[in-house]
């Protein structure tokens, strides 16, 4: 039993620190980007990120917390890149819902929550959350999708959709050939509007509760998750990224952000999950988009 | 058994043709102050109801429908009045939460709803809904609040909060003393932000589910508190709208909007009620805001 505990421990430490150093090159790969913004953005300065550590609960016992990561800059209009590892017990309404809590209400939770909405309507949204839970079991979930806000661009056939795609394909590969077009369906079944009859963004891919019974091919696996969307977002956003824009691409990248944020306010588990169970207000609702518009 | 299926029959009659008439009336105060608008709007023109009519279900059966009135003009930057009546068979999953609707499913509903954003910071947006269900029971619900985008006037203790109440309370204290504490409370408690721990609005009147056991007054009531937002709110817009306002007045406002678009997205029972019983996507998504910020 010593063993198992002081092996689990070392796997939360082990991607806990993950999600951290994960979250550092995300960092540095936006704000360098910031840093070789082009004309159109001479008259603004580059962005920096502010991290604001909070933590979770009332103070009066441990019960975790996380750092809040946001830039607002000249490329990167909102960007929020989120870590934390939070622990306690969930509460009556939730233990049913989640696996491995209705023995034993104690969990922990480790992630890391990045969103992304550039200036440019040229240059995509994005959206990017990696975690590990445990319960009496032990899981990883996650995803990256793609959100361009241009019509011209919601297309699977479109150059970035097709190179996003196959970052995310190339991730999976390399451990399952199975992986990908489940993840991919998955992606496309959960970011969608029912009541507009519309996808959110050309996904990518989502999994969750996921155990394949190894642990550490699961932990590799949402390792290249994280890689592979470091690798494949940051270059569309370099290559869109001082391409001129219209008033009316701007128009109709804030009619879509509107819907960014329906699908983020009615359905997003994420959202409406955190709100309920003393997530930080701040982070969760730092998905929402710098400006929308429902004309 | 006759007699009394005519009289609901006639019942219902009134109820539709009252909010029928209502929405005449608010659309015309509406346009007027299009019209009255004065230098600081003068390169725009004044903004005119479109009035769409839709109808609910496949068209297979008729289920009754409405009328969807939108205003994008210039003193409302949008504003929506829309009438409807529909009927049918509440789905099995609804049947449980509705009163008198587990012994039959059949309803029957009429009403009005109004939802304004003016595009000054100094005059409120506001919302107004009353409406007739009838199950194997028969009731009205509704109500107005006023919802202050600009901080300075987000208090109880100011003059148009104090016009808009005062207003309000005449309706209530014409029918019964206990109406307007009790409706009000209702609104405060009903349009609240829990995850912000904010109100939405400066609140007004909240009721559903009202049956006296005295129809002719409940009506009546009811067209009471349409009378009431008649009277008030286009006045409180007449007397703002020419007041000049800054960039940050505009700012504020729009970040209050966001905090808007998170109640009626997360929590609005109308929203997420309408959205999965097959109601008008765009009636009911009209409240969202023209335009919002989440910096």
């Amino acid at each position: 039993m010593g063993n198992i505990v002081t092996d689990l421990e070392n796997k939360k430490n082990n991607a806990a620190a993950w999600f951290s150093d994960l979250r550092d090159q995300l960092c540095a790969a936006f704000e360098q980007i910031e840093d070789q913004a082009g004309a159109l953005y001479s008259e603004m300065p580059a962005g920096r990120f502010e991290k604001t550590p909070w933590k979770r609960g009332d103070g009066t016992s441990d019960q975790g917390g996380g750092t809040m990561g946001m830039l607002h800059g000249r490329v990167f209009e909102k960007a929020g890149i989120h870590t934390s590892t939070v622990y306690g017990e969930f509460s009556e309404e939730f233990r049913k819902q989640i696996p491995g809590a209705s023995e034993d209400p104690r969990f922990w939770a480790s992630g890391i929550s990045l969103i992304a909405h550039p200036r440019n309507p040229h240059a995509p949204a994005a959206h990017m959350n990696t975690r590990m839970i445990v319960t009496t079991k032990c899981w990883f979930g996650g995803g990256g999708d793609l959100n361009p806000m241009h019509p011209a661009y919601r297309r699977d056939d479109h150059e970035d959709t097709i190179a996003f795609h196959a970052a995310m394909k190339s991730a999976c590969d390399a451990h399952d050939p199975e992986y990908f077009p489940k993840f991919k369906k998955w992606c496309d079944d959960y970011f969608y509007l029912p009541h507009r009859d519309e996808p959110r963004g050309v996904g990518g891919i989502f999994y969750d509760r996921h155990d394949s019974g190894d642990w550490n091919a699961d932990f590799a696996f949402t390792k290249d998750v994280g890689k592979a969307f470091l690798q494949s977002y940051p270059a569309l956003v370099r290559k869109r990224m001082d391409q001129p824009w219209t008033d009316d691409d701007r128009e109709k990248q804030l009619i879509q952000r509107g819907r960014y944020a329906e699908f983020n306010l009615l359905y997003d588990r994420g959202t409406t999950f955190g709100l309920k169970t003393g997530g930080n207000v701040k982070s969760i609702l730092s998905s929402l988009p710098p400006e929308a518009k429902w004309p």
